[in-house]
């Protein structure tokens, strides 16, 4: 099928993937009363004297506003805030369907890091918590940090955050296969976005020490030209083995490949040149770095790609659901590491006994995939401090 | 019962009036690819290529938030953002169940005019329409204007708007059945806020000439003290009598009493001082100016309150869920006034045969009103240039 002809048929015919439901009578002169005026001045009186209590007497407390710039939406950059919209009313269908989240899509017109900040912060009290989706590095860098230390609700960029999550969980279930151990991988991120930093960011956390970044112009290391601020961070934190020169250096003698960049970058010959029992993440959409089948035949052991037609598709799909629907079950204030890790293992341990090359994450759709990683973020929350309730 | 008791109960136990839906299907790795990626990125390139398509490809033709800043919440006054939330949250559920119109509700954390009117604007791309609540006078006008002047996306302030339709559609009834000319009526508006205002500017455009607003210090006149600039201009197109002193001064003598102001402010006298067959609409909230039953008692031949438990109902209820409808239905660029008074004559139409001193409006649950309403206002849409398609 030629899914992105047919799905501008689907979307021109749903004219919209989400909608509004009433969960409450409001078909009498009672239920009017009690739903609406005058009843509802005691809530309204209540919260007033009490501002958490919005968390028990509307929705708020299961609310999370999917909020894009349209900056960088898919693989297809900055089309602008409405454009960006099917994607938003797609991952509010996917929140509810799999998490059982109120979700609903908020485009804003604005690039300014300031006046984007400020409108969520505005905003905010009528949200359990904030998803942001598809900002622009390195200005999502910012918009985020900021929104964590201003707001007492969970804020997720999901491209940074949820795709570092998932790539974790892939990255522990094929180490299995390969029988490598994590920590001691030596690993190059081809990609030095919003996803590639928090990606190695996370794997730092996870104490993974042998990361190497590149971006297009090569290994991100000191005294490269060209790096903005979380780049330039980058080189400090990363390239221990002091590496400079073009990704096909880097991945000489590399165990894995993560690919979120751009498609065809990576040849059959630099996927050769990698260490044995190689693992290979190509996930650049919709056109990979390497496709799956010149990897395999290039001999990596394991590959994972971005693609749903194939085996191994890394996807935060699997991630946002149930991390926000543990966040939100225990009133967690952040989302801090702890509950992503959490997120990570209930993923990679959903696999079980069915872990194999080309199994090495549930699919997408797997509904109790979502809510085991809706379980370990809630308990992590707990654990951590971050929750309230 | 005691509503507000028993209200609060209940949204304890709801837990959220409204949720989300998701209404396509998310439960295959072949749904995926056509609501999410890969299939996704074709409607948003459409977009891109031309953003009226969002209307088309996106919710977005059939949304609508409901925005307020918690200034001006019910009678309650200035209680919070969050504070009025459960308001915001029931006119969500009754634009859904009355006009199948999807609206969700957001509380805005600022009290500064271009701060509420940047937000507004910066957010208006996911949305069909604008529904503003609750937001006190005199900033609401400001603040509407602005955005109507700047969105081209109907913007409607219910309190100012809502309230006057259905007044009007109130007053075009109660005139019937004491048997004189709308036209030529001598009223009197007590209040002179957002509501009291926006029904005296609506019912001089319907061409009534004799209105006398009163506030709490007496007659709005010229040279009064104390007034801002909207009831200064209000004192210079009002009051063709040239009256001043108190309410009961403007009351003596007049046809109708419309009330929307605060509690027992009218006493027996006031009322018998009013012309034969007198019009007294009460409706302040949850308190009238006068109880119902005084009024009736001081020889009122028509009385009409806030109140759901008594006859005579007056609430904007009825009117948004079929105005927004209407409006949506022929994506109109704006809310003008040809809609509004298609709006008042619809829902007096629908009394029909049932006019009587204690029937002059449908009830708000008859959702045959609220499609009479919607019909009306898409075709005078149409008429005026308004409508899109």
């Amino acid at each position: 099928m030629n899914y992105r002809q047919e799905s501008l048929k689907r979307h021109a015919e749903w004219r919209g993937k989400i909608e509004t439901k009433v969960r409450v009578p409001v078909d009498s002169r009672e239920a009017l009363s009690l739903a609406y005026t005058p009843g509802v001045a005691e809530p309204c009186l209540a919260i007033q004297r009490e501002p958490e209590k919005s968390f028990e007497l509307t929705r708020r407390w299961n609310t999370v506003p999917v909020i894009t710039d349209g900056t960088a939406v898919l693989g297809l950059g900055d089309i602008g805030p409405e454009a960006g919209m099917p994607v938003m009313e797609g991952k509010c269908a996917l929140f509810k369907a799999y998490g059982g989240v109120d979700a609903f899509p908020i485009c804003i017109k604005s690039k300014d890091v300031d006046e984007i900040v400020n409108t969520i912060k505005l905003i905010s009290g009528s949200f359990g918590g904030i998803n942001l989706e598809d900002i622009s590095a390195p200005r999502c860098f910012e918009i985020e940090t900021r929104l964590k230390n201003e707001l007492d609700i969970p804020v997720f960029h999901d491209d940074q955050h949820g795709t570092a999550i998932v790539m974790a969980a892939a990255l522990i279930n094929a180490a299995k296969v390969v029988n490598k151990d994590v920590h001691s991988l030596n690993l190059v991120i081809n990609g030095a976005g919003a996803a590639g930093i928090a990606i190695a960011k996370y794997l730092l956390k996870l104490g993974v020490e042998d990361i190497v970044m590149c971006d297009r112009f090569g290994v991100i290391c000191r005294g490269a030209a060209g790096m903005n601020a979380a780049q330039a961070e980058m080189a400090e934190i990363t390239n221990i083995r002091g590496l400079s020169g073009s990704l096909a250096d880097a991945m000489r003698g590399a165990d894995v490949f993560i690919g979120v960049s751009a498609p065809n970058v990576v040849s059959k010959d630099m996927v050769r040149s990698m260490a044995e029992r190689a693992i290979v993440f190509s996930c650049a959409n919709p056109v990979s770095e390497i496709s799956r089948e010149d990897a395999l035949d290039a001999g990596a052991a394991v590959v994972g790609t971005g693609s749903s037609e194939k085996p191994n598709q890394i996807n935060n799909v699997l991630v946002f659901p149930g991390l926000f629907r543990g966040a939100l079950d225990v009133r967690a204030k952040d989302i801090n590491f702890d509950m992503m890790l959490a997120a990570s293992r209930g993923i990679a341990e959903c696999v079980g006994d069915r872990l194999s090359p080309d199994f090495i994450l549930p699919y997408a759709y797997d509904k109790s995939a979502h809510e085991a990683v809706a379980k370990a973020v809630a308990e992590a929350a707990i654990r951590s401090g971050a929750a309230r309730i």
